[in-house]
């Protein structure tokens, strides 16, 4: 195990945002496992005088759903100190009167039950997995076209995750894929979008060198926070490689073992 | 109809090479339909003293069954007078001693039955159409992520084309898919890769400026050629686009109505 690194995290410190997958648990048959300690690590931190929020960039089924799991993992957690990109989408199509054709995820679909979808004028694409058919991308890719400006939502950019039967494409492949056919840009909504982390920081009302955002992604999770103003540490759970610890732009804050270790140290620093 | 553009492209000129879909013919239900005036301009061109090929990015079918619909099109084609990219790859792997994990359609998987293919270490992506399923996109992920050095051949890197039922993606789409899922860039194979035309020069034994290139794709028939030393004149069939003749990087060299047109004028100013 290397030796943590932790230089003055928890300084003038008034809240914690937590990345989920990896740092909380990891996912797999059924509802994956807990990582060691967390169950805890999140007890302890509720106890404390920091805020806490959690913040992911999970889009295979609702905030509802996917909350109900990590209860059941054992997590003391509920539906509002969620924030997946889902949500975050729905309030800019709103803003924006768009009216989305959806590419994602079964699970995900009645997130967005609410939401005008006829006449689309805009895609959304969240992590799809197995619907992402040649048919289903074909037709993504004609509402795009057709559209005198085309809009491309993405929720997340993330290149893969590993899943118990191995690793698996992202959301983030299907948007380079749409983005060269159709010679645009996508919208990120999700990590790491500067736009999506401050929205956490306005729930919690507090200014980003405020806030200390724990995460196993060294760019959208480290990489994101630090953009933004806050500090990110990263945690040696979930996708974490050795290789994040000598990353050529990206240098974590702090990299401890895992959430376990990140809560004591921020714990003891502050004399609670 | 516009005017035609053509000054001075037959000079010199000892070899024409013709793309196939969209200047010979349209694809669709069954063998799709030969454009008008064409099946009689590939006569006059053979009755010529010009050596005459072919250069397609087809990848949906072997070489000879490709040439074959041609044949009951009505045109005048043999197989050795056709290049796609599919032989010029499998001369690649041998050259290279590499073993590929292909994705490609159905219909081409037969030209790679000599090819060693177990235990890859490379990846061949063709336009697999249907195949490019969730499934089969991680599993050439996979294969690639597991390399050392992973090399990834597509077999071309168009956008889209154009079928009866619609719009589809095309080959180039799942190659930038792949490039960012595994942080990499490709190696083209087919138009408009400069080692591809140089074969067809090679096999011609002519030099680039004794030769001209007819196709319907600006970028991949016109840039492409004219990147090698040759001159390149688009059609006003295919995926031809009015807005094509006033692209901002490549100008065709001459621009006609059809092929019929091109021919015509190439003989005649060859007193022909």
């Amino acid at each position: 195990m290397a030796d943590r690194h932790w230089p003055d995290c928890a300084r003038n410190l008034k809240g914690v945002i937590l990345d989920l997958c990896g740092v909380l648990y990891e996912s797999g048959e059924g509802d994956g496992a807990a990582i060691p300690g967390s169950i805890e690590a999140v007890k302890k931190l509720k106890t404390s005088d920091l805020q806490l929020r959690f913040c992911t960039n999970e889009t295979q089924a609702t905030r509802e759903k996917f909350v109900a799991k990590l209860q059941r993992l054992g997590f003391d957690i509920c539906v509002s100190e969620v924030f997946p990109p889902a949500p975050a989408a729905i309030a800019v199509l709103k803003q924006r009167s768009l009216r989305p054709h959806l590419l994602l995820h079964d699970g995900l679909v009645p997130e967005f039950d609410g939401v005008d979808q006829s006449d689309p004028n805009c895609v959304v694409i969240g992590d799809a997995a197995e619907q992402f058919t040649y048919h289903n991308l074909n037709e993504a890719f004609r509402v795009l076209l057709g559209l005198e400006k085309p809009v491309l939502f993405s929720l997340g950019q993330g290149r893969y995750y590993k899943e118990t039967d191995g690793l698996k494409l992202d959301v983030g492949v299907y948007m380079k894929a749409l983005e060269y056919a159709c010679d645009l840009k996508a919208e990120v909504i999700g990590k790491p979008s500067a736009t999506f982390f401050q929205s956490v920081l306005d729930d919690m009302q507090l200014q980003p060198h405020e806030v200390l955002m724990i995460g196993d992604d060294l760019l959208n999770d480290v990489g994101g926070a630090q953009q933004c103003g806050m500090k990110g540490v990263q945690v040696r759970t979930g996708k974490y490689r050795p290789s994040d610890e000598r990353h050529p732009t990206v240098t974590a804050d702090g990299t401890v073992d895992d959430l376990a270790q990140a809560v004591d140290l921020i714990l003891s620093q502050r004399g609670q």
